[in-house]
């Protein structure tokens, strides 16, 4: 049902039956290595191109979710899915090979949460019995396809952003699957609006997303009631360093104090210092990662209860900045919490 | 809810409340020419680059929609919307500009059925009041990405098709919204899986999409028990000639004759002998501005009562045709009905 202005209730209490993650190398090496299921070593995943390892992933990752849950491919209704990816091929191919009904979505790097979103929206409604959410992305991919080619060796400046490689994906299942009451369950959502505060600069995305982070969390308080004290974390996707720091004092400003409860996906997946990560990780691949593997596995160890996930997504083209545009930015919001 | 095995009832029977179509002046010059609400003459639509006209075409078709239905822009909970440039950007403007919180879809050519069934699903269980779908394509701004520049006077092989420069736009509301029975329902939808059959043809979309089409088609019988003579109208998106003879032939072969009530938007919008549109008009525009403009006048008019809307898409990229890869596509199927 819908819920204040812009949020929705699911009333029915789906549930996060299982999740996967998989990821590169440099991810590896980072400090959430221990909570994904598998981490290659190799950027090409054995694969002859970045778009095809990228696409392995994410295929990897939703074969994963699905046997960890232990539910057959053919009770899986519908995959929701995107990437960073012209004509979002890495879902498209990755798709075709699980043949599962599919919709294909574009947020940026707002995806996971976007495919979540709708995927716990069908569960719901009962358009569906189970759903898969996904989204992933590639450095080398997006290196090649947003900013230069990777043997070019350019040069990060300090807004930057490194482009996580990896996958995530998420099996929602309805109430009654549970048998005990151990699964996670998707509350309730906020949808985004494009917000786009006239930022042009591709190697500072989190300021350019941070508004849409913003809006969307604001409107989350006011359609649910809630204040920043309801939530264990409040995570966002990638708003990095700079932009995780410009909305923890936007929020301040309007009266709201994040500050010990605000994480961002980019700045936990990264050691910047030691990783030569500049402003953190950033992609769908990102926020879809990080919640599948380390922040489901504190869900349901119940180290934490209450998770907003708000993924960020810029949705521009290196086409439109060409064009002298800016950069017009998403994000969605998803609360996923154990039941008392 | 769930109808059979991958197909959705919507039993509260949301409706098509209005409808609005823009095209370029290639398409003011077809058959259906009448049938627009606007066309404009200059491909550019005032805009300086085809991507922004683009963008314009959606977002005037959008805002035309809600207009044309009586109903103020800040009642609209959601747009889902999706185009075929690269990460979006045509709809991604388009809806910075109208500010109404948004899904981002990416299915190709089949995005305009699964926009629809996506914003009906919302409609119909409540999440949302009153939703948009829309999707935009554009000649030269497609010309340019998927195949050469225009300058360079590339000619189209026999099975190619005329990318429609254009958009459509619906506006989904709950039944309880008519005043008389007068509008069109959306009584149901059977979403696509993705079929790939190995062509590598990118100037032969029209039988890379059919068996996508054909899938649904036969799955959608499968699951609601209906037969080709409960419909007026088949009507697919943008199989062009050669893929909707070949669409017929396998239906046929199936035992099911769909020759009398098939028509293809793609074959509607353009002559193809006058005009010099080789096999048909393709797009996401194409379905979107021949259902709003053409077909959405005839369930109006009560023409005809019964249209199942089959828009078709190829997932594939130029980077993936370059990689060796075939063609993926997916057929989204919604069935508009007037009540008896």
């Amino acid at each position: 049902m819908k819920l204040g202005k812009r949020s929705i209730k699911f009333e029915n209490k789906p549930i996060l039956l299982d999740c996967a993650s998989i990821v590169g190398p440099k991810e590896k090496s980072g400090p959430l290595s221990n909570f994904f299921d598998r981490c290659i070593d190799d950027v090409y995943f054995d694969e002859k191109t970045f778009e095809k390892a990228e696409s392995k992933f994410m295929k990897e990752a939703i074969t994963l979710a699905i046997n960890k849950a232990g539910i057959s491919k053919n009770k899986i209704d519908y995959v929701f899915a995107g990437d960073l990816l012209n004509q979002c091929i890495s879902s498209g191919y990755a798709i075709r090979d699980i043949e599962i009904p599919f919709f294909g979505l574009y947020g940026a790097c707002s995806t996971f949460s976007e495919s979540n979103i709708l995927a716990t929206s069908f569960v719901n409604a009962g358009y569906a019995s189970i759903c898969v959410a996904s989204a992933s992305s590639h450095f080398c991919s997006a290196e090649r396809q947003f900013r230069m080619p990777l043997e070019q060796g350019t040069q990060t400046p300090p807004t930057g952003q490194w482009t996580v490689t990896g996958s995530g994906a998420t099996v929602i299942a309805p109430y009654e699957k549970q048998i005990n009451k151990y699964y996670p369950i998707v509350t309730c959502a906020t949808p985004g609006k494009i917000i786009d505060m006239g930022i042009k600069d591709i190697a500072n995305m989190g300021a350019a997303m941070m508004p849409a982070a913003f809006d969307t969390l604001i409107t989350h308080f006011e359609d649910t009631g809630r204040t920043p004290d309801y939530y264990d974390l409040i995570i966002t996707g990638d708003l990095g360093i700079l932009g995780s720091k410009l909305l923890v004092e936007q929020m301040q400003k309007y009266g709201f104090d994040i500050s010990k409860i605000h994480r961002d996906c980019g700045n936990l997946i990264f050691d910047c210092n030691s990783q030569d990560t500049k402003s953190g990780g950033s992609g769908c691949g990102c926020s879809a990662s990080v919640f599948c593997g380390y922040i489901y596995s504190m869900l349901r160890k119940k180290e934490i209860n209450k998770v907003l996930l708000i993924s960020t997504g810029a949705l521009m083209s290196p086409v439109s900045l060409g064009q002298g545009e800016s950069i017009p930015s998403i994000a969605h919001a998803i609360a996923i919490e154990n039941e008392e």
